[in-house]
C-alpha cells in the first residue's frame, strides 16, 4: 500500500515534468519550426494576435518589395549577404529556449496578476489578456539578433516589426526605468541632465512586446536654435525613426527597428498605465486636448507639455531590445565625448594625436572595436548627432560585438549645419572599415544617391513626411564631407592603412607601424 | 572758561543742525522749486546726470509731440486736466521731504560701501559713483504720483522717464525679490509659479532710479499656443511696453512707464552684479552669444535660456514705484480670479449673479472700487490678460484709490481670440464709469480708432514693432465686444443704473435698488 502511494506520487512527479517539458520546450520549438518552414506568404500582420499557422514568413531580400532605388540597392552586391545560412547558435544573441520559456512564464504571471486585480476590483470593464505567440514580430527580432548585426540583410522582421508597432494594441503604459530613476529630484547643478528629455514612456502590447515611445515635441521644420547645447537640444521622434532608415541604408544594422505611430494618449496610456505617477502628469488642455509632461520639477510644468489633437498625437516607437537579464549590454564612454559643461574642454579638441592615446587603450587595442567607432562617428556626423556620451555593446559578444546606434533623437536638429568635429575619430585615427567605405562611395553616386534612397525608405514609414526636404539633401552634403575627409587621409597614409579590411579581432597598428606599412 | 567751551560746542551744534537742515530740507527744496519754475523746454534728457538748471520742464499737455491722431485725442476735452492746478500735499503719495532726503542718504550710503569694496578689492578698474540728481526722471515720477493716478495728465514726466530708461548708465544688476525668495526651491505640485515667469532683473541706473527689466522671450510674431494655461505662458516684453501706451490712451494711468531698450547683458547685468547667483546663471552659448537663465530649479536649464546677439537683447523696463517703506502697498485678491489648478471652477465661472455677493462684501461697497475694478476688466479682456489674479493699491488712499495695472507681460499672447470672460465683472455687475464710457466711445470712432492711436503710440519707443498689426486690430475688434456688453446692460437696466458718474465714496446700491431707480 505504502510502495502503491509512494509510486502514484512519483508517476504524478513524472507526469507534471513531462506536461511541463512539453508546454514550456516542446511546443514553442514545435511552434517556431512551423513558423519558419512555411513558405507561403501570409496576408500583413496587421494585428498581433496572429494565426500561428500564417504566422512570420522569411522572404530572401531580393523580393524585398520598395521603391525602385532602394530596391535597387539592397540588390547590390554589397548589400547580399555573405553567409546566407543560418547563424550557429553561438553567434545568436539569445538561447532560443530561455528566451521563449521566459515570454511565456511571463504572459502567465501578467495575467494571472491583472485578473487578481480585475477580480478584487470588482470590474465590470472587458479584461484584454496579454497573448503568447510565438511569432510575434518583436520576438522573431529578439532571436535574430547575432554577432554581425541587431538582424541580418536577409530577414523580413524588420518589415514586418515595423508593421507590427504601428497597428498592435497597447495594454499597458509605463515611464521609463531613467523617468522612475530620477522620482522627482532633478539636480540642477548637474548640467547634463536636460530637462524635456525624459518624455518618454513604455509601451507593452498585446503579445507582450515593448517599444519606446518619443512623442512629438517640436514642428518638424523646425530647426534647433544656434544657442542651444546638444545637451539640452530637443528629442525628435522624427530623428528617430530617419537614423533607423539611414542605418539600415548604411547596411550598420545596429539601430533597433522604429516605427512612427499616431499614439492616443488617452486610450493608448492615460486608461492603461497602473502608474499613478505617469496618471499624475495627465492633464486636459484650455483647448480641450490631452496632453502630458515630464514628471521631474524642472519640467512638470504644462509649457512643455506634449498635447494630443484631442487625443492623437505623432510619436516614434523603438523595438525594445531583450531584457539585460537575458542578453546583459555594457554602457562604454565615448573617448570622443564632449563636455557636457558650459565652456569646457576636453583632450580630444585639444590634441589631434589623441587617436594614439586611444589606440593604446583596451578595448580599442582591438582594430574591429576601433573601426566600429569611425562608423558611429560616421553615422553621428551624417545625422548631426553631437550628444554620443556612450554607446553600448552586448557582454555576450565581447569586443568584437557591434556597437548599438540607439537613442538617436538628437540628430536632425539643424540641417544648416555641418558639425564636423563629429567626424573627429574619422580624421584623427585616418581608418575606415573596407565595407563602410565602399557603401559610402556606392551612396554619394546618383544612382543610389543617399537623399534619394533615404527619402524612399523613409515614404514607407506610416508617418508622413518624416524628414523634410533640407535635412534631406544634407545627408548629401555631409556624405561629401565624409569622403573628402577619408581621402585626405589615404593622400597623407596611404590607400592600405586607411581603408581597413576588417578580420575578427585584429590588433591596432599604432601610426608609425602604419607609416612602417 | 567752562561756559565759553560749552558755548562753543553749541554753536558746533547748532551750526551743524544749521548745515544738515540746509544739506537735507532746504537745498533740495530750491533745486525743486527752480526745476518746477522753470519754463524753458531743455535739450532732451539723453543722460541721467544732467545739469540741475537745465532740468525738468513741465509743458501743458497741449504742446505734448507726437503723431496727430494721438495728439489730437490728448487734446480731446475728455483727456483735459479738470483741475490743472498742482494738487494738495495730502493728495500726493509722497512726503517730498521725506522722499528726497531718503533718496540722498541711499545714494551717501551706496558711494561710501561701493568705495570700500573698491578699495578691499585693490581694483585699478574706474568706480561709477551713483549720483544724486533732485531732476531725475524717476524721482519727478515719484513725487507727482497722487489719489488720482500714477502720473497727471498734464506733465511731460512720462516722456522724459522713458526717454531717461531707454538711455541712462546701468550701474548695477540684481535678481528681483521674487526670484531671491525664491531661492532654487520650487514646489513641483504647485500649478501657480510657473517656470520661466521669473527671468527678469533689477536694473539700478546713475541716478539711483531702478527699473525691472523683462527679457524678450518670444518672436512678436509668434502665437501663444492654445494648450497652455494663462498661468503658464511666457512673459512677453513687448505686451509689457504695449500695455502701458494702451493705458495711457484709455487715460487710466495705472500702469507705471514703461520703455523698451537694447540691454547690452554682459557689459550692464553680469559686469555689473554683485549677486553671486545671478552671475552663475551667465554662460556662453555654442553660438557664442551671451546669455542667462532662471535660477529655479526647474528652469534652469539652459534651453530656456535667453540669449543676446552676441550681448545686445530687447527687453521692457518698467519704472520702479516708491519702495514699500514709503508707500507701502496693499495686494488684494482679484474677486474674479480664475481657479489656477488644471479643472477646478471658481465661483463667478458658475454663479451669474455672482457680482451681488461681490457688492456686499468690503471693500466693493464702495462704488468707486468697483468701478474701478470694471475698469480693470475691461482693460485685461482688451489686451488678452487672463493672469490677473491680484491687483494692488496703495494703502495711503484708501478703498478710494486707483488699482495698479502692474504686470501686463501675459497680455497680447493671442491675437486671433478674445477671452469674453474677462469682461465677467463687467457684464455680471453691469457697471461702467461715465469717463471710461465716453473715452472708449470716442476711441471706437474712426477719427480716434484706438489701433491707429496705439500704433502712433508706439512708434514712439525705441523698439520697433511693439505689436504686430493683427494685435492691434484685435484692440479695435474687442473694444467693440466691449461697447455691445455694456449697451447690453444698458438695454436690461437702464443708462443710469450702469453708466455711473463718479463721485468719491460712493456706496453701492444693490440690483434691486438699481431697479427701484
Amino acid at each position: 500500500m505504502w510502495l502503491y502511494r509512494r509510486g502514484r506520487l512519483l508517476l504524478l512527479l513524472a507526469l507534471s515534468v513531462l506536461a511541463l517539458d512539453i508546454y514550456f520546450h516542446l511546443w514553442p520549438k514545435l511552434l517556431l519550426r512551423i513558423s519558419r518552414d512555411c513558405e507561403c506568404p501570409g496576408p500583413p500582420l496587421r494585428e498581433a494576435v496572429v494565426s500561428l499557422a500564417t504566422g512570420a514568413s522569411v522572404a530572401p531580400t531580393s523580393t524585398v518589395p520598395g521603391p525602385p532605388k532602394l530596391q535597387k540597392l539592397f540588390a547590390h552586391p554589397l548589400y547580399q549577404p555573405q553567409d546566407p545560412h543560418t547563424p550557429v547558435p553561438q553567434n545568436l544573441l539569445l538561447n532560443y529556449h530561455r528566451a521563449t520559456g521566459s515570454y511565456k512564464k511571463r504572459v502567465v504571471h501578467f495575467n494571472r496578476k491583472r485578473q487578481a486585480l480585475h477580480t478584487s476590483q470588482n470590474s465590470s470593464a472587458p479584461l484584454t489578456e496579454a497573448v503568447f505567440n510565438l511569432s510575434a514580430p518583436w520576438l522573431q527580432f529578439h532571436l535574430e539578433i547575432s554577432r554581425d548585426a541587431l538582424y541580418p540583410r536577409s530577414s523580413r522582421t524588420v518589415e514586418r516589426l515595423i508593421d507590427w508597432m504601428g497597428n498592435v494594441t497597447v495594454i499597458s503604459a509605463d515611464l521609463s526605468p531613467d523617468e522612475k530613476a530620477l522620482n522627482g529630484e532633478c539636480d540642477c547643478s548637474q548640467v547634463v541632465k536636460p530637462s524635456g528629455t525624459h518624455l518618454k514612456v513604455i509601451l507593452q502590447f498585446l503579445d507582450f512586446g515593448k517599444a519606446m515611445l518619443k512623442p512629438m515635441r517640436q514642428r518638424r521644420e523646425a530647426e534647433t536654435p544656434e544657442d542651444f547645447f546638444y545637451f539640452v537640444d530637443y528629442q525628435r521622434h522624427n530623428a528617430e525613426i530617419a537614423a533607423f532608415h539611414l542605418d539600415r541604408i548604411l547596411d550598420f544594422r545596429r539601430v533597433p527597428p522604429v516605427a512612427g505611430r499616431l499614439v492616443n494618449l488617452t486610450s493608448e496610456i492615460l486608461e492603461v498605465t497602473p502608474n499613478e505617477d505617469l496618471e499624475w502628469v495627465f492633464f486636459v488642455s484650455p483647448a480641450n486636448n490631452t496632453c502630458f509632461f515630464a514628471k521631474c520639477p524642472y519640467t512638470c510644468k504644462t509649457e512643455y507639455a506634449v498635447c494630443g489633437n484631442p487625443h492623437l498625437l505623432e510619436g516614434s516607437l523603438s523595438a525594445y531590445l531583450p531584457s539585460l537579464s537575458h542578453a546583459p549590454r555594457l554602457s562604454v564612454p565615448n573617448p570622443w565625448i564632449r563636455s557636457y559643461t558650459f565652456a569646457g574642454k576636453e583632450e580630444w579638441e585639444v590634441n589631434p594625436s589623441y587617436c594614439d592615446q586611444v589606440k593604446q587603450t583596451e578595448p580599442y587595442t582591438n582594430m574591429k572595436r576601433l573601426l566600429n567607432m569611425m562608423d558611429l562617428a560616421m553615422f553621428d556626423f551624417l545625422i548631426g548627432n553631437m550628444d554620443r556620451h556612450h554607446y553600448e555593446v552586448f557582454t555576450k559578444f565581447g569586443d568584437d560585438g557591434f556597437l548599438l546606434h540607439h537613442d538617436n533623437a538628437r540628430g536632425f536638429g539643424r540641417h544648416s549645419h555641418d558639425e564636423i568635429t563629429i567626424l573627429a575619430p574619422v580624421y584623427q585615427c585616418c581608418l575606415v572599415k573596407e565595407d563602410t567605405w565602399l557603401r559610402l562611395k556606392l551612396l554619394s553616386t546618383p544612382e543610389y544617391r543617399l537623399s534619394d534612397v533615404m527619402r524612399e525608405s523613409l515614404s514607407q514609414d506610416r508617418l508622413q513626411t518624416v524628414l523634410t526636404e533640407p535635412h534631406l539633401l544634407a545627408l548629401d552634403r555631409r556624405l561629401q564631407t565624409v569622403l573628402q575627409v577619408v581621402e585626405e587621409c589615404v593622400q597623407k597614409h596611404g590607400n592600405g592603412s586607411v581603408i581597413i579590411k576588417e578580420s575578427r579581432s585584429q590588433a591596432v597598428p599604432t601610426r608609425v607601424q602604419q607609416r612602417a606599412v
